[in-house]
């Protein structure tokens, strides 16, 4: 699809747990949850380990991510975003850089990644289809 | 599996936006942010449509329930809850009053549901297996 909307770029900003679905090799949802972060206008994570969310993705790269605005208790309905996306998972020496920019705004301003420097994983979503409650996904 | 974990159920019982993941007909995962709530020790959501993800469950029970914790900005990892269940979705007179029950939970004290009260669906959850970080989750 085209640029992601300015309002669901301001709300990944802001540090949404998002939860990551990846399908299983039994076809079963397998769920994580994860930070996000922005590469210019495209959504990424990173990860420190080849593990099961990394084995689907390389597997099945049809993964949904989904991600809730703070609960706002006078709405029924609380603002979310589910994406569709088709993610791609490279091995980085990056994926620390990520991973400690991302504790700055998951954890404190002055947080570094709680984790030694080394190689890892990011991966990229590409964004198929926007749904979910809110501007970024008019009914 | 055998009673959920106190742990689990009070977290339950707080009310977490729950991202639910069902099967699409494609094989893709479809998630959607809902009310959970407990029946006795039994967790179950309410809805009043036949939409999507109702019609996902009756042709694949598989799904995934995950929430989380409150965020809790001193913890790399937060809290949450994953939770591969086997879904079944049955039309009820009662879903209304479910809804109406969590409104209590999800919005204020005093909120009625703000939709009429009319037959709806309650899907209930046999949990398989609980993942995610918390004490419901040992590692």
């Amino acid at each position: 699809m085209s640029a992601l909307p300015e309002s669901l770029l301001e709300l990944v900003r802001s540090g949404p747990l998002a939860h990551l679905t990846t399908i299983n090799a039994d076809g079963s949802p397998q769920v994580t949850v994860i930070w996000i972060g922005l590469d210019g206008d495209q959504i990424i994570s990173a990860h420190m380990r080849h593990n099961l969310k990394i084995r689907n993705i390389e597997r099945d790269p049809r993964v949904a991510l989904s991600f809730a605005a703070p609960h706002d208790r006078d709405q029924m309905r609380n603002p979310y975003a589910v994406l569709r996306a088709t993610a791609t998972a490279e091995p980085s020496d990056g994926a620390w850089d990520v991973l400690n920019r991302l504790a700055k705004v998951y954890m404190h301003p002055d947080s570094e990644f709680p984790q030694a420097r080394r190689p890892g994983y990011i991966v990229r979503y590409e964004v198929q289809r926007i749904s979910g409650i809110g501007p970024w996904a008019p009914s």
